[in-house]
Order: C-alpha cells, then sequence, then structure tokens
C-alpha cells in the first residue's frame, strides 16, 4: 500500500479506491467467547443448587410417560413407581462422567464444522415459531415458502453456525413436513442442520436423509455427529412420550440432543432465579441420564431456557433481569458438570420495535456473560416465540456480527500504537486522514453493518428517512433475489427425493406424541 | 404472607390483592458495577500505550493556546514553546499521585449524593444536543421549555445519578443561558448538577447561584464537591482557550473537572484503538496536570469517548465494535492511574428505530464490561449527539433500571432455592402459582418495566398496537403533566433570582472562546 500512503487524499479519494484496497475477511464460522465469565451466585450457593437438583430427583422423582425409557432408568438402577422415576446420584454422576464434553458437529462443508465445548460461541436464529412477519406481508402463519426464504437468510449470514427449527411451514401436512424441511436443509444451506425428534419413524426418515445427501454409509453416519435435535422436559418434572423417545433415538444413532427445559419463573418453575435454575438443573441432568443410559458417551447439550413471566399479566417476558441472572446461574451450573452449555436471548415484544431490540440484545448479553456455547433465539424471535420476524432477523444479526468482530481481540503492538506511523505525523488540531497508518488500514479495520446507517439526517432524510426496519425488508429482499447454489450435489438430491417418494407413497411418517 | 399462602389462588386473585403486597423498593440510587472487567489489550500492551502517551507529550508536545495554562506548566516544569508545551513524565506522575481516587459528589439531597471511583456505577442522560426530538413535535432546535422537560424526564428516573448538559436552551440569549440553566437545575432536580465551563465569569456566576441555593458559606462550598463540567480537548493535542480556562476554573474552586478527549478514529485520531486510546490518553494526562498545578488534590474524573467514523461517509459511528473495544481499552487505561473513569454509550441513527436500541445498548456494554464509573450519553442521544429524544430518553431508562437491578445482585438460600416451599410443594407438570414461596414474593421478585409490553399479540393490537416509541410518548407526557415540586427551598429561589436579576442588569456574562 506503499502508493496509497505517498498520496495525500482525502475520504473521497480512499473511496474511489476502494476496489483496490484489500477487504475485511472476518471468519465468523469458528468462535471463541470472549468474554469474562459472570457468576450471580457464590460457589456454595451453586453447589446447594446442584445437591437440591440431586435430591429433587431422589426423593420427589421425575414423571418419565414412555415405558421404554422407564425400563432404561430402572435397568441403570433408578426406583421406578409407576410413571415416577427416582434417580439416585450415582446414576446422574456416571452419566455426567461419560457425556463428551466437546462435541465436533459436521456440517455440509469442513469450514463449516463447528466444536460444541464450553469456551466456544455459536449462534442459532430464532426457533420454532408457527407466524412469520415482515413488512411487506405482515403477520401469518408459517408457510413453506417461509420455511426456505428463513433458512436462505440464515445460510447467507456466517454468524449462525447451527440451523435452527426456525419456522413451522404450516402448509405442509403434519406427515411429510419432515421430508420436506430436511429436504430443504439439504438443498439451501451447508450448516450443522437441525431435525425434529416427532418419533421413531420420523427420525429414522430424517437419518437416512441426512446420509444420502451426505454421501455416508451407516457406519460413517454413526461414527460422526451430523445432526441435533432439541429436547425439552415437561416443567415440573416430566419428560413426555416424544421427547423421551427422540432422546433415546439420537442417542442410540450416535447425534446430538440439546436437552433444554424450558421454564418461566412463577409458573411452571419457581418463582426465584435460584429455585427455577436448581428445576431446570434437575431436569436436564434426569434426561442426560437417560441419553447416557440408553448409549453412554451418546453427545448431549446442557440446555436452560429459564425466564419470568409478567406477574400482573401472567404473560412470558423474556430480556429481563431475572432472565439475566437467570442465564448468569445456568451457566454456573453448566460449568459444574463441565458440558457445552445452550442458552437464550429472545423478546416479548409483538413487533420488530426498539423493545425488540433491547430485550434481544439485554438476553444475549446475558447469555454471552454467562458463558453459552449456543445462543439459540439469537435472532428474528418476537412474542415470546411465537413468531419470527425477517426484518427482526436482519437487525439482530447486525447486533451478533458486532459480538463476533469482538471475538477477534484487537492488539497494540508498535504499529497500532502508531507513535511513528500515525501520532508524530500528524500536527495539533490537524487530521489523521492521510497518516500512512489510516492508508494502511482504512479498507480493513472497521467492522461494516449491515444495515445500520451513518448518514446525517439531512441525508437520511432525502434518501427517504427510512428506518431500520425498512432498510432491513430491503437487506433481506436482495439476499432472496438471488438464486439460491445448491449445497448438495446434484445426483445425491435426486437420490434424497426418490426416497422422499418413495416414503410418501408408503404414506410417510405421522408425528407421535 | 401466610394467610396468602393458605389461599388457592391464580394469577388474577393475587393481582387483586396487590395493594396489600410488599412493594419493591430497589435502590438505583448508589451502584456499584457488577460485571466483571474485560481487558482488550495485554498489560504489557496498555504499558506501552502509557509509555508511549508520556513520550508523546514529552517529545511532540501539547498545544495549550491559554497563556495562564502554560504559565501553570511551566511553573510545574514543563518546557514551553510558543503555545507547545512539552510535559516530563515526572510532572504527570506527580499530578497523578496527587488526584483523588475517590470523589464524593454532594447533591441537592443527602440521598442523592454519589460517589465517583474505579467500582461504582453512575448514568447520565444524553447531553449536549443543539436539537430535541419527539413523536408529536418532530425534530426542532433545543428551547427553555426542552431544557426544563428534559431535566424534569431526567429527575424522574432515579438510575441517573447525575445531571447532564442535555439539551441546548437556544431561544435564551448566550449571555442569561448559564443563569437560565443553573436556576432550572435548582428548581427542578435534587440531583448532582452539571454546569458549562464556558469562561470565568459564568463560572463564577454558577458558583455563586450554586452556594445560594444549597444555603453555603463560600468556605463550605469550597469544602465539598458540588457541581461538575466537562472538559473537552480539541485533538489531537490541543486545548483551547474556554477549556483550559475552565479546568483552572472548576479545579480552583475545588468543584469536578470530567476531562473528556472526543476523538473519532481515522479522522482526529489514528484509526486503530490502540493509537486512539494513546492519543486520548496523552490528552487526557495533560489536562488532569493542568488542573493539578492550578490546585493539587483538584477532583478530576479521567474522561474518554473515543468512537470510529464510518471510512466510507467519514460519519461518525457509535455503539460499533470499535467503539465497543476502545470503551475497553480506556478502562485499562483508567485503572492503570487509578481514577475514576468516565466513559460513553450513544447513538448514530437519525429516530429512536431498533439501530438507535441496538447501538446504545452495545455501547453501554462496552462501557460496563470496561468498568465504567460514569456512562454519559446513556439515553436519549441520537444523531451522534446533535439530538435527544424524549421517546429514546424512556426507553434507554428501561435498560439502564435493568442494569440497576443486576447491580442487586440476587441469592440462592435455602429460601430462595426452595426445596421445601416450592420445589416439593408442586407435582410434577402441575404449576408454581400458589406455592409458598410463590406468595411470599410475586409482588417483589421481578422488575417492573416502564414502557417494555408484555400483552399477546391479540391484546396488544385490540390495545391499538402501539410500538415502545408510541407507549414511551405516554410515559414522558405522564411525567410532565404532573407539576413538579420545587427542589430547593422558596427564600433561596426567590435569592436565586434576584441575583440573577442583578446580574441581568450588569449585562450577563457572555461565553468566552
Amino acid at each position: 500500500m506503499a502508493q496509497d500512503a505517498s498520496r495525500k487524499e482525502g475520504r473521497r479519494g480512499r473511496r474511489r479506491d476502494a476496489t483496490a484496497a484489500p477487504t475485511r475477511t472476518p471468519n465468523y464460522r469458528q468462535l471463541r467467547n470472549p468474554f469474562p465469565v459472570m457468576s450471580v451466585f457464590s460457589d456454595d450457593e451453586a453447589a446447594n443448587m446442584h445437591e437440591t437438583a440431586l435430591r429433587t430427583l431422589e426423593e420427589l422423582g421425575f414423571r418419565v410417560l414412555l415405558p421404554e425409557a422407564r425400563t432404561l432408568y430402572a435397568q441403570g438402577g433408578a426406583r421406578v413407581e409407576d410413571d415416577m422415576v427416582y434417580i439416585g446420584r450415582e446414576i446422574v454422576e456416571a452419566a455426567l462422567a461419560s457425556a463428551p464434553r466437546s462435541i465436533h458437529c459436521r456440517a455440509g462443508a469442513a469450514h463449516r464444522d463447528t466444536v460444541l465445548e464450553l469456551g466456544t460461541l455459536n449462534f442459532q436464529p430464532g426457533a420454532g415459531a408457527p407466524h412469520a412477519t415482515d413488512l411487506n406481508r405482515g403477520r401469518r402463519p408459517g408457510s413453506a415458502r417461509d420455511y426456505r426464504d428463513y433458512t436462505r437468510i440464515a445460510q447467507h449470514y456466517d454468524v449462525f453456525q447451527m440451523m435452527s427449527p426456525s419456522v413451522e411451514p404450516q402448509d405442509v401436512p403434519v406427515h411429510l413436513r419432515h421430508y420436506f424441511t430436511t429436504l430443504a436443509q439439504m438443498e439451501l444451506t451447508d450448516k450443522f442442520p437441525f431435525m425434529f425428534a416427532r418419533g421413531t419413524p420420523q427420525a429414522r426418515d430424517n437419518f437416512e436423509m441426512l446420509r444420502i445427501a451426505r454421501g455416508l454409509s451407516e457406519v460413517e453416519f454413526a461414527g460422526g455427529v451430523h445432526t441435533y435435535t432439541i429436547i425439552n422436559t415437561n416443567s415440573p418434572r416430566t419428560l413426555d412420550m416424544p421427547m423421551a423417545q427422540g432422546l433415546i433415538d439420537f442417542a442410540r444413532a450416535g447425534q446430538l440432543s440439546i436437552i433444554t427445559p424450558f421454564t418461566l419463573m412463577g409458573a411452571m418453575a419457581p418463582i426465584t432465579v435460584a429455585g427455577a435454575i436448581t428445576l431446570s438443573h434437575a431436569e436436564c441432568l434426569a434426561a442426560i441420564t437417560l441419553a447416557q443410559l440408553a448409549k453412554p458417551g451418546a453427545p448431549v447439550c446442557y440446555g436452560t431456557f429459564t425466564s419470568n413471566v409478567d406477574m400482573k399479566s401472567g404473560a412470558p417476558a423474556f430480556g429481563t433481569p431475572t432472565h439475566f441472572q437467570a442465564s448468569l446461574a445456568a451457566g454456573q451450573m453448566a460449568r459444574m458438570v463441565g458440558l457445552p452449555w445452550r442458552s437464550a436471548a429472545g423478546s416479548a415484544a409483538n413487533i420488530n420495535d426498539v423493545q425488540a431490540a433491547n430485550e434481544n440484545q439485554m438476553g444475549l448479553w446475558g447469555c454471552l456473560l454467562g458463558g453459552a456455547t449456543v445462543v439459540i433465539h439469537a435472532a428474528g424471535w418476537l412474542e415470546g416465540g411465537l413468531t419470527v420476524s425477517y426484518e427482526k432477523l436482519i437487525t439482530d444479526v447486525e447486533v451478533l456480527n458486532m459480538v463476533a468482530e469482538l471475538c477477534a481481540g484487537n492488539r497494540a503492538g508498535a504499529d497500532e500504537i502508531g507513535f511513528a506511523n500515525a501520532l508524530a505525523h500528524v500536527a495539533p488540531q490537524g487530521h489523521f486522514f492521510s497518516a500512512p497508518q489510516t492508508m494502511e488500514r482504512y479498507s480493513t479495520e472497521f467492522y461494516e453493518p449491515v444495515v445500520h446507517d451513518y448518514a446525517n439526517f439531512g441525508t437520511w432524510t432525502d434518501r427517504g428517512a427510512l428506518d431500520a426496519n425498512q432498510r432491513a425488508t430491503g437487506v433481506w429482499e436482495r439476499i432472496l433475489a438471488d438464486e439460491p447454489p445448491l449445497m448438495t450435489p446434484g445426483d445425491r438430491l435426486e437420490e434424497l427425493r426418490a426416497f422422499i417418494d418413495k416414503r410418501t407413497t408408503e404414506g410417510g411418517a405421522p408425528p407421535e406424541s
């Protein structure tokens, strides 16, 4: 860049030359959490919570609706009475000892592989929503088109290392829906895919489709972690049929279960952070134990999603101080058991307004300071998960990209401090536009925003006074305007479609409950 | 609450009873920063930055436009050539040794007093804006009415421990403006007040008015820190006349100067975080030195406000990863010198949209994790400080209140973990609405939002589908609808008005430059 450094140019000159300048190539694909870990409780308090969780499983018990699961618990040494299992701490401790601390998640391309362990950081877009919304079309039931579009937008941004359950394609019949969602993921994304655990036939179909798409033998498939599901308990202290079955199916197939009690303090969980996280911890330990009893060494992720209800209306709230502290407390428990930890951001707002932004970011910081391995609902989630917003997906990406930039750290070597190439170069009240240090770095030093606009009020007004949501609409429209490249080779996609045709003819696989 | 615990009631029942329940009385007035401190550079790198800053002052020098200031530097041992001063490190080190580490700021009421030292946390609303905006009236030049209204809203929320320069009352003549702003603060707020340093006559007037309002003798006034100003350097490496004079005036009066180089990386500061903070550090040390030379032991706060420009447009950006890292770096330097540290959040957005929310909160977290003592522009700031927004003041208060809630921490004693009073009380898949623990705490456990709305989509739509900004309008309108109580006794206000009348007749005091 010597030729640049020798020129005297203001900002305009630099802009003209920008195509020739080095460009930023940040790596958002494999992140490590750079933030200091924050605890909300003392170590003694956290140890008492763990102890109380073990006592809860031993004395109060865990309701397990699936007979096969109860049999597994009984074989592991638990006492079973009707549908209640009472799990001794030695059984839980053995399960924690066999659960892997680090999970290599294999994506459709090696550069998309990601590792789940304490210290790594992974983001997922908002997930599991029955509705979708955007400024053009308003709020509506989620559709096949929404599922594909949402998948494409999530694929576009490296800062999402994992796909999520995203939005429910309600216009696809339930007995065929998993064919649609898995095919769409294989076509449109090369990231670590999500699959629902809605009964053994669906799980078997999903695994077979993934094996075809990735070109893996059954042995190769079983030898790696190629997909994951999310297992929710029914708080308090219940594991229902499909969730227990999914946990067993995924464990036996060597695939990942992210085990997440979803608890709202003051409703299905105690009103205190300590009580709610103790309950969540107990349920998570019980489910981890089942996975390890089904297959020792099965990959599991310790999950939490605990926030509070608004005690005036009973409505769920997110991004609150209580949600934040619950994340810190859950992170403490995850560090105690040493497993990768799945947390959640999210918003209760009904549209992507200032509330939605502030809630999501507040929740995100709780996860980040809690030492989260995975942050789900990190973007796009509204109404406590009833809706995903296209615009919010974009505006939250801006925040996540900034966090990813912070993961890269910064340096203060002699060149960066710049006594010779910057400080001594500029007279008092001068400017640094043409300092050698500036000329070397102007095109690479700063993060370039996706949707934030730095134009002054006059320019911004002249350009139409578009708010962040209106600009975000333009951003996702441009992403979707391009023809999407296929992420799985054509012959495998053909084989996949043939498999789906055959299974459809056979009647598909209705979800089980 | 035993009678409550014995009743079987859902949420409705509890709501009816809410007036009898204990209410939350959070103390947001004296906060300590609960967040772990984050560094962006190694200790060695930070030490090299400090060393380079000292070298900058010794070898490159500092331009000082006020002759009296140059005389003070020279008397302190600095070499002076024309308007340049070259300050040896021993002079800086002596200044740092005499600057107090802890500053007790005296407000109009003792419960409003606040301490500035590393570890405490104080917020100020957005400050220094020439314009004001709100949804009802749009963007306009700041007025006397705006100044008073903004002061009243800031007074309303305990989470602002200090008043700020807020908005410029452009309809008040400049030679009388300080009478108006000081009188307004004495009438409308009992918080630690801000006063501009715009020439010795204005400073003298301000001190006299404050002495009258507080009922203090001259000796009493000089014996405590009753007000503060903000001293900006003209980066790079320049201290202009009014700022140097203000620094000397406030130091000699024993009042606080928050010394803040305002630097934009890539423009008036190096493009790197390390370079920009090294420059800012050098300028801050130079100004601290002047204050200590004027009066050893004078209260000063180490200040920083460094963000980046958008290299495409040259426009200032806030709440960026670079702004965040600059806050972390500045916090490292502040800890090195041991002084209370003033940081800044802020937004470049033109309206209070999702960008504005995300920028402000991102910037805030940089300050919090950097260990800030004071966060200025923590609420209400738009357009990089050209405008303050009434609605943004409210929506940012929500975020600050949540941070204040986090300052209070949480507990996990036996009652909070709640094996007996919660966990054992509720059957699997039951609810905790009537658990003893819930009944004891339902009215006090959770933060109650100012403007966030947790109603579901249907209810929210039925109520008019108001976004956060529209609701915020209602919030500030309700605050301003009440007659404000006078914060200074009526006889002192009369004396104050008589002083102002006299000084007005004498011609007031034009700002000096």
